[in-house]
């Protein structure tokens, strides 16, 4: 069994450490798998397009906990998720790719409920949520600054070591979520200063002009080195997105741009 | 069994994958968990802070190795140390609960003889420490600047193997300790920008006013959501400790404060 | 079975997990390690000396995975090495100490071909190199910007699983080498501001002088701790090569010296 961890925590702290420390004290043989810990602090939009994309690619029945959670000690309920994902590199259901992994088919996702799974949930074929309600499963005392230790390392670690998951409270049906948004807009930077979009490669034809920063792209490059010294190029991403790149340079720095910037997307144009 | 490590090495030199190679040589099945790679460099104080809050939540018999050694190869000898910890939660030893789980009831830390364990030692019901001399445990040839890969990864993985803790070396009991600071003082900042402090919620009494930075606060919040916009709140932090926060921002920055400064503390006042 | 992961991706983006989700996916008792992923982006001979030191410390039948790939999606051929290591701690063969440890003594490296793999090979006893091209160990669609996920982690899984070595394809003679330099040279600069070079300790004689940065180093330390407060001295290196360091300080920035910095060394000088 295995449980990832995606956080805004940092490496310098010991919350990650004491968040294992609880999971592998109650389930030893759990593997444990970082997907990040350098979420910016409090960014639940980032933390929800990190985990929906990292979890697309991990086995079924693996459970994600996501603290990012600015509201933590407040109002804000814990929850869990039950996603049974659309099929990998799919926009969208096929019935007939779906039929033979119906049993098992799912992941379970632990977050405050801050739209942290937004993504996740709008991505699945179908998904139940329940208010995590069961305090036998938590750590205890229960702090109001650290329910990632006292909430949902714990809970991860008993649905890991065998609790059903519907022990751990009752389904709730108004999560909070983000809604996708429609604009084309710069949704990510990455490490390398590619910058993710929201847009789809089948969503441009094949004539197009995408402009943002000054410049106009015309055309989707299928890898990084087709493109010319120095030149900002498109080219769909790993998730299957249109990213903005820079051969070995980072597209963000040179146009100076950054996440939820607008993109002109102009479609029906005759390209070279 | 689970071996922790905890350095000042960061993550980008192959000193903590090499230290991990040692291990897993010695002992396949182990589980190794990194608490923090970014302990700031020689900073004994922060590696004896973070190991200590830690190790408080991690089960019977994990083995914890520190590797934050500004005299490598010099005179400071390498030590063990085998705690009984205090019941979680606890400040102090309680007699009842400690009863039924004496036996087994311990943890292993390795560390350089330099103060680094003093808060894990003080905070212990009990504990013994050997002086670590037996050769035959050592990774060979033994360097002179890298220890945590010559004499605490091996270590560690042979007692994580079976091996006995009193085949480790000889019992000493003049180990160096940081003497923990009386003096209200911000002990730690921690990525959100929190401060945390060595002041326990339960001196303050129920009137009080602490004094830092140019600001006065005179109430313990519960949570976070209770803060005004911009207020800087006292928390009972996770670990039991009083800590200064703000709301989704960074008290250290906002009051220009850092690890070492002194806070005034004065209690029995009317508060309101 | 252990796989250990070499990259420049970075701990922010959902790049590393992804891996590891593919590799358990496929295998699900790996032991993942990670050895870096803080590689600066495109620096193949940084990631060459990482991984070389790293895995000298591995046991046998280690599979490394390293994704420093400028070229991704480009001419460039994903590799797969067989390396017959030479002792530890040894710079050349030493046939009485090989013979016991023949059979099996190796390690698998993966990597693109561009050089990553230059130290392994050349420090090796013997090694053989095959070209991945069994499209049927990749993950399926296989982009153009992500073989880490695509090609790396899948194969790297799938051999760990239990695939023979020559299934995944052709023998190639022609890997791309970077040469090592002859020069005395500044490797590598550590987290702790050490100065690595490519000088080794029997080069230099029992006279000498080294000078660079506008300093003479004419002795070489056995700890730090021998050191004056803020002299610059030499040690040999965890690695068996010349450092240059300070005590509790940074040479590289008391210096201002980096990588690929030159060094002079005079031999047969008569030392004090």
């Amino acid at each position: 069994m295995i449980i990832t961890l995606t956080t805004d925590f940092g490496l310098k702290d010991p919350f990650v450490g004491v968040m294992k420390g609880v999971i592998l004290g109650i389930a030893p043989e759990v593997r444990i798998v970082d997907i990040s810990h350098d979420i910016p602090s409090y960014d639940i939009l980032d933390a929800a397009i990190v985990v929906h994309e990292a979890s697309r690619y991990f086995p079924d029945g693996t459970i994600h906990v996501v603290v990012v959670d600015p509201g933590v000690g407040g109002a804000r309920r814990p929850i869990a998720v039950q996603a049974i994902p659309l099929p990998k590199g799919e926009g969208g259901p096929t019935a007939s790719r779906l039929e033979g992994r119906v049993r098992g088919t799912n992941q379970l996702f632990l977050a405050p409920d801050n739209g942290a799974l937004s993504l996740v949930i709008a991505g699945a074929e179908s998904s139940f949520t329940r208010h995590i309600t069961n305090t036998s499963l938590f750590h205890h005392p229960v702090s109001q600054t650290f329910h990632g230790r006292d909430i949902f390392a714990p809970v991860a670690a008993h649905l890991a070591a065998g609790k059903a998951f519907e022990s751990v409270g009752p389904i709730v049906n108004d999560v909070v979520q983000h809604p996708a948004d429609q604009t084309p807009t710069i949704l990510r930077v990455d490490k390398f200063g590619n910058l993710l979009t929201n847009i789809r490669h089948d969503q441009l034809g094949s004539g197009f002009a995408i402009r943002v920063g000054g410049i106009e792209i015309r055309r989707i490059l299928s890898n990084y080195e087709e493109a010319l010294p120095g030149e900002i190029f498109a080219i769909e991403g790993s998730s299957g997105l249109i990213e903005l790149s820079m051969n070995q340079g980072s597209a963000a720095l040179r146009l100076n741009l950054q996440r939820g910037v607008e993109i002109e997307v102009e479609t029906g144009t005759l390209n070279p």
